[in-house]
């Protein structure tokens, strides 16, 4: 059935007032029966035969079935990542084992009863702390995304490379995340003046260790015990990972064992050698560790074709390491003009879900989304950030996104 | 480590102010190092063997698992529940896989592809929806808990049930539900002068048939397709289920197949012998729909005894089917004393979880938590609860729970 609603219109290409949502009624997707045909249409009635029995694990249905696409990096074995498949979710919540994992070396398996993490360095007292320890500390729960700091790194190629919006942005993922405060074990040791950073290490085979700010950890940063709901997974860290909201996923050190406060950081590999934002001029950022202003259009994106002309909802997901986003702009001309879209509950640094009403006139069309987060900050243009960072840079890639509809519905990625 | 705090009590049996948290340490649980041993100590150093590879779904580690208890409703197939372990989970989002499930005649598989949802009865225009027409219409996403109406009856026994708090209250779960307001498509339809109810009916053998008010499907009743990110699983409602935000679960009816507009109410078998309050005098409420303001310990409960004495985080979970947490009150000392307690987001009709420090002395001590919502209703004493109800109710139960701990620190279920 075409829809087509002429009203309230808040941009160009189609852009409609969220009041349209309650009015597009007349012209909606349903089919209408002629009369009351009452309870024979519609599906059939109540089968005959009891349904499948109770059972102590819920399964996904065969037709919902999520999964990662994994990206190996060979020939480094247990290395690579799993990308979140973000264009088939909805809302803001990653289910646990659809979670985006990157690993340097493998995922090992640890038992909380012989793990400990031991806090030392320019302290008082250095400490260490069992599994059954952490377990008796204050505790909070927060929403918070996790970005790979080499999230979307595809944007950089020449050509805009054709896949979906989950595999050039998957290296992000939003959950609930439980742990304790970093500032309650610091004040407990007893942070010695002359202290302004503190390495962090994992106990996997690449022993992942990287530099972090003091003032970072005396912020927000979490020890993290439980991921929506339940123990944190093998390959999110268990039995604890760093987590600091805001910050480069790669920091958030996974199966911690070491927190050492030092005055100076200590230039590990993965801070020279990686996880430093290479400039035009060839010099290196570094330490460059909090995530920019960031908005992803989901629906429609590449794979996910408009069956039809008239109402779809363009919908997407927006984030800031520095807090809240404040607006999304969604463009359907290709960036002419822009309309503001619906946001849903906006906590800082976590996802938000934003959603803008749109009448597709079956005619080409190029969308866009553009995020401004609690600071001003306002997610660059991908001329801008190639301007700042040049094609060698592959971290922090945070540049505004395109995609083009044809006249058949089919979408593209494209430059805009 | 024996930890003792001796400042800040805001209430009897060793409540501590919040600001606690900040100076509990030099008491806390950690393990002193004598001198900075350094890396020698807390875990082995990184191993030396890559650990395990990338994979398409995360799996729980085994320490990890978390299954649902099945409690059959005998001798009818497929009927009974399973109740969700809410004292092993943390945060407020229920893993899907672990969401209670409460079926009358069994679990229906169903192709999306053959499903219909028909709306008629007082409208202007019958509508029948197919699935693929519902994924075009707009949306939005909400944390929402769901409750069994008859979620936490054993609490009528004349004797408390020793069991842990999710056998006694995990007919109650909360995920970020995403799909259409019931409003745009009764919008739609035309609803006719004279419609005062709505009649839901599912697609499983049982036939499960609420009549709802208008007035709830007009307010913010939603057509839910979604479940914490990915599409409804099958015991769920896949692939369409009404959700009623704070209404009793039985009421979000899954696998939504018919919506017929009326005049009044049906008084189906489920909201004549069932899902009704029982009062004393031997009458019956009907359509008391609307959950009330609860609250429970999780933390420490039946089967999570106390380690040792010193700080403790008592912590658990309030919601209120009228809207947001207020506040939660949390006693010591069997009720003489109250203090209030720390809350996360206070989302409405959503989980809250509380949060409060407490110095356990090594005594006995009895702990409730009273719930406070913005409407300012109070959660009920059991003792007021059962003037109202007798002990007949089976619904709707939202008495002040209790548990006793002893010298040994083992946690019993009491009547406080």
């Amino acid at each position: 059935m075409v829809a087509e609603i002429n009203e309230e219109r808040v941009a160009g290409g189609g852009l409609l007032h969220r009041r349209a949502l309650l009015r597009w009624s007349a012209a909606g997707a349903a089919g209408l029966m002629a009369g009351d045909a009452g309870a024979q249409a519609g599906s059939p009635v109540s089968p005959l035969e009891p349904g499948a029995p109770l059972s102590p694990l819920g399964a996904r249905g065969a037709a919902a079935e999520r999964i990662r696409r994994i990206v190996p990096d060979l020939p480094f074995p247990g290395s690579g990542s799993s990308r979140t498949p973000l264009q088939l979710l909805e809302g803001t919540i990653t289910p646990n084992d659809v979670h985006f994992e990157r690993h340097h070396n493998g995922i090992p398996m640890i038992e909380a009863g012989t793990h400990e993490l031991l806090l030392h360095g320019l302290v008082r007292r250095p400490l260490v702390f069992g599994y059954e320890d952490l377990l008796r500390y204050p505790r909070e729960s927060r929403l918070l995304f996790i970005e790979c700091s080499g999230n979307s790194r595809a944007l950089s190629a020449a050509q805009p490379v054709q896949v979906s919006a989950g595999e050039l942005n998957g290296l992000l993922s939003c959950a609930e995340w439980t742990g304790i405060r970093l500032s309650t074990l610091l004040d407990e040791a007893g942070v010695l003046p002359g202290a302004g950073w503190v390495e962090a290490e994992g106990a996997d085979a690449a022993g992942m260790t990287r530099s972090i700010p003091l003032s970072i950890c005396r912020d927000d940063a979490m020890i993290a015990l439980f991921q929506n709901g339940e123990p944190l997974r093998p390959a999110q860290g268990y039995p604890i990972r760093l987590l600091l909201p805001g910050i480069e996923g790669n920091a958030s050190i996974k199966w911690l064992r070491r927190l050492k406060v030092t005055a100076a950081p200590a230039f590990f590999r993965d801070e020279t050698a990686k996880y430093t934002d290479l400039q035009p001029d060839g010099k290196a950022e570094m330490f460059s560790l909090r995530m920019g202003v960031k908005s992803i259009i989901l629906s429609p994106s590449f794979g996910l074709d408009l069956a039809g002309r008239g109402y779809h909802e363009i919908s997407g997901l927006a984030w800031s390491g520095r807090g809240c986003i404040r607006t999304v702009e969604i463009s359907a001309d290709g960036g002419a003009s822009w309309a503001e879209a619906t946001l849903g509950t906006a906590l800082p640094k976590a996802l938000t879900r934003f959603r803008m009403a749109w009448q597709w006139d079956g005619g080409p069309a190029v969308l866009l989304s553009r995020a401004t987060d609690e600071t001003g900050a306002v997610q660059p243009t991908r001329a801008l950030w190639l301007a700042t960072y040049g094609t060698g840079q592959g971290y922090h890639g945070n540049a505004v996104q395109s995609w083009a509809v044809d006249a058949m519905g089919r979408v593209a990625h494209v430059y805009a």
